[in-house]
């Protein structure tokens, strides 16, 4: 896509039609562009604000190569689709970013971690799984991660003593050291087709503990000047080793050593970037728009402290949503409510979720807790 | 919609497809709500990004009726529609806001004054036309204006000279006394269900001379804290007169001797509140989807001075739409691009805007000049 290119006609195709997806597609009809999306979900939450659907599974050879044919650029939400096709499509010259040998290499949690490792950059201590011996090579107790497909804290397991291992995960696997953690912070890094690289804040990342699902994300994080440093300089460093384009979200472990480690990387927007929606100059979803059609990146400039929120759905519900607490929420002052259009909620299903903006990060925090507590998504059905 | 009402299957239909609709779309999208547009243009810039259009004339009554029959709420993007049907549905007990009383004496520019005026509120001095005597009243020069449906500049006149009645205007018309203007202001007010009121801050328009159309919109306006109080109070003071639920743009007029005096009040999200998007914690596309729906007013805390630039379509083009400059005009720090997906140009139309944030507004200022200058909405014939 060169810079003579006719915008006002642009067609961007984004594989994965979740909440990622929703507001990238609002970001970019915002700046005018045709948006199909390719998710197997009729209606699901990015076609609901889109031009167009293709009805398609991410692993629909067929389906894939139309949504790429007919877009002048491909972009994802998620990094569980078929590359293969999507390889021979870039071969033949198509726009589609990041690439899918990038997206490839990610889908493997432990080719990922071996390249960081390969490049320098510091990763926790890790493992392939081969054999059952495999597992006892760090002692007890230790972490287990799937190599393909864990998410929202699936895939993730600890194996607490020698008894753990009859439950192990049984497909392909790796381990990584138990890291003492001090903090989970996170930077959302963009990279664009000419190679520019913008950080945004380091921000620090709160799990619910029941499912190691990140609950809440503060903006900017609670660290020093110097552990900020630090995490750009990991961050900006794993970005250039994988040699993508578009938008990554990098989880980063804090150690109580004071040392910083990169997690994992995901080759898309990410959930501790939703801040940057109301808090930042630019947005990580008009961002990633910006890097994959060639334009240049906005300024990440943060405009306003602010504590995200997830609306998981609650426990012991599920069918058509209901959402308590609105009224009462939404007199909060500065506080923006998202919610996905999702037809069913689950326990912990990612819902919706609150961005709470403060000139103070501490009452930014009260007034997302104070949210937090009042805000229930129930269902129709009890389970 | 009481309370208890279940907001993740709310319906909102919105009567008007344009730029306004659109962005009000996205916001009740954001929330989660599903929508319907009502418009007679296919794929118009609203549609593009809802759940459903209903493609059909703003006098439409059947269909106008369709879309209040199948909406929890309806609200409106502009004032040029039939109330006398929506009349009928308030009345039986439709959610409909602004309501068709407040929908129908907007409309009539005349009796919108007049109304402003009973209730002691500050305005030009106007008269109404029956003869062409009444033209002249107030001497020369004077403005003519035509009592329904002008905007942008059309359906106002100068007569500047008592030859100039030649050329009047032969609609319905009112004149009112050329002001003599230092800066024409402008505020965003939102009322909800309850009565509930919130100003956003006092904004400056800028206007290009050659059609009347505001080109530049200053957030905050360069004006004294007296000024501003004053701006804000009979601007509240002008909803409450008008009794109406929604959003609301009052245009003022700030004279030389520093009087504020009202011009007219658009019933619906204004151009001169777009910067509210980038700039304040609610936008006006957000608060009056909470208005409208009997949710808490959002705040309307400025987060950052702004600067937005329409982007109208350049004299000399129409057809389908080019964007020159878009690539050196998005490398200016803190810009936000928005284009509304328009079929064609045509010379003047609004085609899209720009937001440009700074924590100095002469520094927005610059930069939006500069991308003002850069940016260039083509076609694809010349005329």
């Amino acid at each position: 896509m060169d810079k003579n290119f006719n915008y006002s006609r642009l067609k961007l195709g984004i594989i994965g039609g979740g909440q990622l997806g929703r507001i990238m597609s609002q970001k970019a009809k915002k700046m005018g562009f045709h948006v199909t999306i390719l998710d197997p979900t009729p209606n699901c939450p990015a076609a609901q604000v889109s031009d167009k659907q293709i009805i398609a599974g991410f692993y629909d050879k067929e389906k894939l190569t139309k949504i790429v044919e007919e877009s002048d650029v491909t972009t994802f939400e998620l990094e569980h689709i078929d590359t293969s096709v999507l390889k021979e499509l870039f071969d033949k010259g198509h726009n589609i970013h990041p690439s899918p040998y990038v997206m490839e290499l990610i889908q493997n949690k432990y080719e990922q971690k071996k390249l960081l490792n390969d490049k320098g950059i510091a990763v926790p201590a890790y493992k392939d799984v081969k054999t059952q011996e495999d597992l006892a090579s760090f002692g007890f107790p230790v972490i287990q991660k799937t190599k393909f497909g864990g998410y929202d804290g699936k895939g993730v397991q600890m194996l607490k003593t020698p008894e753990d291992m009859k439950n192990c995960i049984k497909t392909e696997s790796f381990i990584e050291e138990l890291v003492d953690i001090d903090k989970e912070l996170a930077i959302i890094v963009a990279r664009n087709i000419e190679g520019e690289i913008k950080c945004y804040p380091v921000v620090e990342m709160l799990f619910d503990e029941r499912v190691n699902i990140c609950d809440s994300v503060m903006a900017p994080a609670r660290i020093s000047k110097e552990i900020e440093e630090k995490a750009i300089e990991i961050s900006t460093q794993s970005i250039k080793a994988l040699d993508g384009v578009g938008i990554f979200g990098v989880e980063l472990f804090l150690t109580k050593k004071g040392e910083v480690l990169v997690n994992e990387i995901a080759p898309r927007p990410h959930n501790s970037g939703h801040y940057t929606v109301e808090s930042c100059a630019t947005s990580q979803f008009e961002q990633i728009i910006r890097a994959v059609t060639n334009l240049p990146l906005g300024s990440t400039k943060l405009i306003s402290a602010s504590v995200m929120v997830n609306l998981l759905g609650e426990e012991g519900y599920e069918g058509e949503p209901f959402i308590e607490g609105i009224h009462e929420a939404l007199a909060i002052p500065e506080l923006s409510f998202h919610f996905y259009g999702k037809s069913v909620t689950k326990p912990f299903r990612k819902m919706g979720h609150i961005t709470v903006l403060d000139d103070d990060i501490n009452k930014a925090l009260e007034k997302a807790n104070k949210a937090k507590n009042i805000l229930k998504i129930k269902g129709s059905k009890k389970i």
